[in-house]
């Protein structure tokens, strides 16, 4: 069984689980976190379930040899085709994906039943968001949008203004075209992005919810932690370390987008998986 | 020594170098070739050096393992950090990287001795394209653009229109700026951006010359077979066979915007690097 001190494994393809990890830190500010980016593959979200369920069982593989408490995958495509496959292979570690606290955040938020989902190719591909909030309430009308290039806008850091409102516009407005099905709520299904909140709030008007996943994953995670007795001390400050598949650079650069503060570039490492 | 019946080995990061096999298939139809997508990891563009060089080797590994009689890198990116080392490694195999051939179709195109080159991010931080360029004239000005945008509007099919030609101004227009330096020539330095030529050509005005490495890296392939007596037999109809290392149905379904033309599915093959 983990020990309370030992850190939470966080993993995403890349830097946008950071966004994740921003939420834990500040409902768990005494927990450390081991994060993993697996850069040198990135992005998941085109790629076919078959290589993303190999990634992802190789990122968990590599936490947990490190000795995590709890596993949260901070990735949209990853928790959609591996979070089952990571509990049956890890029984005794809560495993926490995106997908369930997204979905149940949006349940709660929407009140006129219909809620659209933008995510990755990969993720709307693998119907698991709308399996999700079936889940929860089978009357709710989801509808969803691949946004391909919404990873690659969040990485470049064009976050905002005309032109990038326009991009995502071409994206969301069929989303709110049909008078009959308007969604009250929209899920930011794909980690990277809640750095667009902003520009996609203009895009879609201010009477659309929107509900990203990072808040709801940090307070799943915090009564899994609470209710196994694994909360760390008080007394203990967290400490951030990052391991990233690729070289550490380029993520270092981008991290504060998604972190909202600095990476310690001395916490960041190189890994192989 | 290769036999001239054996395949031309080609490969990329991805789909992106198919433009480089449709110009080699118009001007070697004989010729079988056999294509490598390194789809899994996929973007190269914005990873490392040392990830990109370790991905160029295992590709190159493959394909000498399959005795194809010359290589072909038709990914800049990989090209641009990986072409000395394999020539080095095989040296009895002719190896047509993308950058030479572009720096040289860009230097017999200017007039006016500057000449602008877009690429990917990887690319543009080797610097590549200002050696090659100079390595055949010292006096040119070149300036150089990192388009990170670019790979993905290829991918997702935005390659026309109003809002695609913006997203290309806003990388563009910084090169054209400076009165001083008005390059005549554009190099579009990444297999990928072929397909977004016409959109490109938009933007800069018909006065700016578009050079893509394509068709010159068909040119020297051509030359370097015909020199070493390798060409295929006039008898012969060329075959495409291509390998991939992700699932085959998104390469099939976006590889027509490269190739011209429809692949035939069974010719697709998935394998591991």
């Amino acid at each position: 069984m983990a020990n309370k001190s030992a850190a939470i494994g966080v993993f995403d393809s890349g830097v946008g689980g950071l966004s994740v990890v921003q939420q834990i830190q500040a409902q768990l500010p005494h927990e450390n976190i081991l994060y993993l980016g697996d850069t040198a593959r990135v992005p998941y979200g085109s790629k076919s379930t078959d290589s993303v369920l190999k990634y992802t069982r190789q990122c968990a593989d590599k936490l947990v040899a490190a000795d995590v408490k709890a596993l949260v995958i901070a990735c949209n495509t990853a928790a959609s085709v591996g979070t089952e496959v990571l509990r049956a292979s890890y029984p005794n570690i809560p495993i926490i994906g995106v997908i369930e606290p997204g979905a149940s955040a949006a349940v709660s938020h929407t009140k006129n039943g219909h809620v659209a989902v933008i995510a990755t190719e990969s993720t709307i591909a693998a119907g698991s968001y709308v399996r999700a909030i079936h889940a929860l309430n089978p009357d709710i009308e989801v509808r969803t949008s691949a946004c391909s290039l919404f990873v690659s806008l969040a990485e470049e850091g064009w976050v905002d203004g005309s032109l990038v409102e326009a991009i995502l516009a071409r994206y969301l407005n069929p989303l709110f075209q049909d008078p009959e099905h308007h969604p009250d709520t929209l899920v930011l299904g794909c980690t990277h992005y809640p750095v667009l909140k902003a520009a996609i709030a203009n895009v879609v008007g201010p009477r659309i919810q929107l509900v990203d996943s990072a808040n709801t994953t940090a307070g799943q995670l915090k009564v899994a932690l609470t209710e196994l007795g694994l909360l760390q001390d008080e007394a203990s400050v967290g400490r951030l370390q990052c391991w990233v598949t690729d070289g550490p650079e380029r993520f270092i650069r981008v991290a504060r987008l998604f972190l909202g503060h600095e990476l310690d570039p001395n916490l960041v490492q190189l890994v192989d998986l």
